[in-house]
């Protein structure tokens, strides 16, 4: 059993250009709750200022479809972020670092160090209140601004995150430029470490690699991918800031490869498709097979 | 040493709807001559009324640009024309079958067997003029009318090609909807019957699964890899037409996961831009990293 994670809601929709209505996003995470997920990401208690996007968190918490075996996620960046989320009644929050320094300042003004430290007291404030805690760390190979990160970077936050009381550290591509063997070098670091169903991987698709290094990651036991319906997020033209792998292209992968998963990629798309935004998805484009019309005509193209 | 085989320049331009000037497509040749390759698919002698887009093959041939080690080879349907190719001086020729006799039958007018059957005039036609051939073979995984191919019937395929005079098979997934498992089903079968240094993939990136599956093929020992500059070849809406995986994208990964090809990719990337065409590959969309004016600026976004 794989554990896809779907990220959309948050991670693709932080991302858009235009304000999408409240009522919109809710029938996208509906549509995505029926797909059969166990864990969708819903939103973001990041402050409105940054992203405006995400704006109406409380009023997406209020309004979540309950399905049985389905929990939600919330981003939440400081404690003034959790007790919001709190205030929601979330069921688990997701907190985020960077492995690089550089990337840690531009995305979140702090250091690693600082956002630890704040780590220290919000997630004792959230499992003590029954909320469990999810932590990301950013920019796992490569950093935007600084470049090659090496594993040893990653181990050290990945270490303190867990010391600090998260259930599971996601292991961020956030410019994906990974290829497997960088999956393969930081997953052998990590692994003797920690369980592999503590680790999930959350990619990008930059380089078109992502698929490949979902292979690399469930050849090393990797159980848990993060994933977004319809591949949203970011503009391709934006350093850095491409989409997530797409939700519908890694479940047909893993789908064809007998690996179940308890979601129904078609209505993963369906959810994508009622958004109404361009999606950057193999499956999105993908022709009906077998194609009637093409039944009848020879083709004597050479293809193959 | 990976050697990636550059098919643009016949199985990218063989499908797109406008016409290329013959100017142009030199041109693209020229550039993706000076990439490094070894091989580059130059054009195709399937008669004009079947694909008008590269009914100039003579002219294309005449006018190929000399580089040391640089091979070209020219699809030849048929002993007909097999002969049109010989009589531009060609160095290497390329034959088309399928594993799906329905595929046969619609690509190409005829039987698997009757297509073996001219093979076994052809092949000795060529090497004794001392041209060599390679053997594609299409819809080794999935056939758009028939569904699901059996790894017995691509081996029954390719068994016969090499006894008939091949020196290398081509193993195409037509539609492009393998994942890694079909991959290792496949060379499992066949390579404890042939050399990997014999056989080679050509993938197609309809499902986004082609770089997950030339890694599957890599680990299996597979070191010929066929790749389409742009990731240029048929209509994303033409069923089962979609483009070969990019040669770009294949490059990155292969150099950033430390194989050497000899090619480089962005001549290659440049060459795709060249003809002005809608391009799908990933490395087409990339910023450049680091970007100066993201650098002064707070992303604050909670991306990763």
């Amino acid at each position: 059993m794989i554990r896809v994670i779907e990220a959309g809601p948050r991670d693709g929709l932080q991302n858009q250009s235009e304000q999408i209505p409240t009522a919109k996003k809710l029938q996208f995470i509906h549509t995505l709750a029926d797909a059969g997920y166990q864990e969708i990401e819903a939103t973001s208690f990041v402050h409105p200022k940054w992203i405006p996007q995400l704006g109406d968190c409380e009023e997406v918490c209020r309004n979540l479809p309950c399905r049985e075996g389905l929990t939600y996620t919330v981003l939440v960046p400081n404690m003034k972020g959790l007790e919001r989320a709190l205030a929601c009644d979330v069921q688990r929050v997701a907190i985020f670092t960077a492995a690089s320094e550089s990337f840690s300042q531009k995305n979140t003004n702090r250091s690693i160090e600082d956002a630890l430290v704040d780590f220290a007291s919000l997630i004792p404030r959230a499992t003590g209140s029954g909320v469990s805690v999810r932590g990301y760390i950013s920019t796992c190979f490569v950093c935007p601004f600084e470049g090659e990160i090496q594993p040893e970077a990653v181990l050290r936050v990945c270490d303190r995150l867990f010391e600090l009381g998260v259930d599971e550290v996601s292991l961020g591509d956030t410019v994906g430029h990974a290829t497997p063997n960088d999956i393969e070098k930081l997953l052998s670091l990590l692994l003797p470490r920690f369980p592999a169903e503590r680790l999930a991987l959350h990619l990008h698709d930059t380089c078109g690699t992502a698929l490949a290094n979902v292979l690399r990651g469930l050849q090393m036991g990797i159980r848990t991918f993060d994933a977004s319906a319809g591949g949203l997020g970011g503009c391709p033209y934006a350093p850095g800031a491409s989409g997530n792998v797409s939700s519908e292209d890694l479940l047909y992968m893993l789908h064809r490869m007998g690996y179940e998963t308890g979601v129904d990629a078609q209505i993963v798309a369906r959810a994508a498709r009622e958004l109404g935004l361009p999606l950057s998805s193999h499956q999105q484009q993908l022709p009906q097979l077998p194609a009637p019309k093409r039944k009848n005509r020879p083709l004597k193209d050479g293809s193959h």
